[in-house]
């Protein structure tokens, strides 16, 4: 994997930037859509491409270690071959899950030993361990176990966990460093920034991270409940420490206006399940602002769904209809909010660059962020 | 609308035409997918018209004067304008979805007073009422209302039902002929045969409804329960009746080998909830058999999902994946079973079509029904 950045906002640190994997380019700044258990949810993988233009997907390693398993997954020559993308993936560790989904989880030095949220059955994952899997997954960018430690940890506990993560992280590289790819194609490791909402511990855990030199390096542990201008403050904590030359992910987040924040501090990548999600429950993002689609006032306006929108749902379906298939329960209204809500994430990271490389970022943001706070 | 025959099964009763509408040709025999509530479950109306190749769709006047209501279908312009499905529709009547799905249902003369499965709130349906209502939704081809009468029913309650039927049938002629299209394209109004099980009120039935000299005629109340050679004879007897040269609807029919035997009797059009209900319950239907995609044994099998298939589903996702979404619960499960089965129907009688006009359609159908019985 090679990262190479291609313009850098005058008046922030924005950048855009070119990452070259194995599986083709991936424009930055950038949006990936979580596809969790092998399947971005409600969309097709030639829509992903085709009409949301999605460059590199996420893939949760829980989900696919437990359904449809590591064994099925080698067979099938990795989750390219599975699911049919033949795009960058990147995987998390898991850890994230083990920590909010699954049941009776122990955590030890060793690692993480947990019971699966489908059928109770036990299991261990370690720093080691979870880059085999990855490995076996055959993901393009693979993360770092850790602790994502909870918004609400105090200074002693957070330093703790950060201290584990970091000691997780030795163990995960060198196992990282002593296998191979398994599928031909090169694979590459993230490690992650923890130290929760304190200063000093981001600081710390920035110049741990960065002192690895790797090809890639993740924020971690934010939006998890911490207000918004913390979180905008620990982003710019650790881009001071971070090497400018490689690409920045912040994981899990966000809204829209978080990641023309974020980019505006130098992040590159991005995702989050807020697009697919918050879709599912009628909720569309849009360049004017946020649309409720089960709200009553959208029952008579046979307008096209977005009239900004990039994608073909914008035009193809009314307000009107999609209010109905979500008042009535129908799938294709999950699969409409779907697509329109990740192709507007994936426009709006393309405005961004856009915009980084025409020189006027921050302008350009400062609008669009007023814009995207309204509700329609 | 306007029917012609461009050809006859030399050896059997089957023939392929050709249905003229103001939305379009649709070429017969025909399967219509049904979109109960203005949407086919789980299926983009683009995907429809080019992966599934649906020629004309169906519309349930019980579910859409519920949701989104003749109000909202009124100021649309009506429901192609509303859902942007522009070619044919056809709406069933109401009566099926009032005596199986709403609560506190009452027969009367007049009509069928019900409780809303949504809100328990109280309608009436008369044979005039549903004209209007399907004059509003704007359907191409418009059903009569009548009782579908039970598979179980006596003869002296069959025929009481059916003399029913004929009354109300008598009600919503007078006023489909009293009234006018809404948006300038021509609708028309089918008959429908019932008489149960028993061949001498099948005989009289068809024989009144023929005698109202309409564009096209339907056969009801079959497929509810009767074993499948009284369906096939019933069949007989209505359509040795029923006018050669106009289209026969066999209403909510069927598995694959119920459409083949059904065209070899000379039906030209149907319509089932199968390929979709019984594709989201992982059930697929392909030219070799049935799959039961929830099976074990295609957790590791990595071949196309239907190597045979018509729609691009069939060589984007494999056995194994699609298994994987089922098992997972995904959505995209639901999607592609959709999909797949949708375009089997369709597949399966444009093949009919074809062996109809190349002069095998009997021994092609022999052969045919023999496979799709089998369990892969
Ligand atoms: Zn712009
Ligand atoms: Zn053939």
């Amino acid at each position: 994997m090679t990262f190479e950045i291609q313009h850098t906002d005058p008046n922030s640190n924005a950048r855009a930037g070119k990452i070259t994997t194995d599986h083709g380019v991936i424009e930055t700044p950038i949006f990936m859509p979580v596809g969790t258990v092998a399947s971005v949810k409600a969309v097709h993988f030639h829509e992903l491409k085709e009409d949301i233009k999605a460059q590199i997907i996420l893939g949760n390693t829980y989900h696919l270690y437990l359904r449809p398993g590591i064994d099925t997954l080698e067979r099938a020559g990795g989750l390219h071959k599975f699911n049919g993308w033949d795009k960058p993936i990147l995987t998390d560790s898991g850890g994230y899950q083990v920590f909010s989904l699954s049941g009776n989880r122990k955590l030890k030095e060793e690692g993480a030993t947990f019971r699966s949220h489908i059928d109770g059955s036990k299991h261990l994952f370690t720093p080691e361990n979870v880059v085999d899997i990855q490995r076996i997954i055959g993901a393009d960018i693979i993360m770092a176990f850790d602790e994502c430690t909870p918004g609400t940890a105090d200074f002693a506990y957070a330093k703790k966990s950060m201290e584990l993560t970091h000691r997780w992280l030795e163990r995960g590289l060198n196992r990282f460093d002593q296998t191979e790819p398994k599928y031909g194609y090169s694979q590459t490791y993230f490690p992650i920034v923890q130290g929760c909402v304190y200063p000093e511990l981001r600081r710390q855990s920035a110049e741990f991270i960065a002192s690895q030199h790797r090809e890639g390096y993740a924020i971690g542990g934010l939006a998890v409940g911490e207000p918004t201008e913390i979180m905008y403050e620990m982003i710019e904590v650790v881009n001071e420490i971070l090497p400018k030359d490689k690409p920045r992910y912040l994981m899990g987040v966000g809204t829209p206006q978080n990641i023309l924040e974020a980019i505006e501090r130098g992040v590159d990548m991005f995702d989050c399940v807020m697009p697919t999600r918050n879709g599912r429950n009628g909720m569309l993002f849009t360049s004017q602002g946020i649309m409720n689609m089960k709200n009553e006032k959208w029952k008579n306006d046979f307008s096209p769904l977005d009239e900004f929108g990039t994608s073909y749902v914008d035009k193809a379906y009314s307000k009107a209809y999609l209010r109905h298939l979500f008042i009535s329960k129908e799938y294709l209204a999950l699969q409409i909010a779907s697509i329109h809500n990740l192709a507007f994430y994936l426009w709006l990271v393309g405005e961004a660059r856009s915009h980084i490389q025409a020189g006027d970022f921050s302008s350009w943001k400062r609008g669009m962020v007023e814009q995207l706070g309204r509700r329609l």
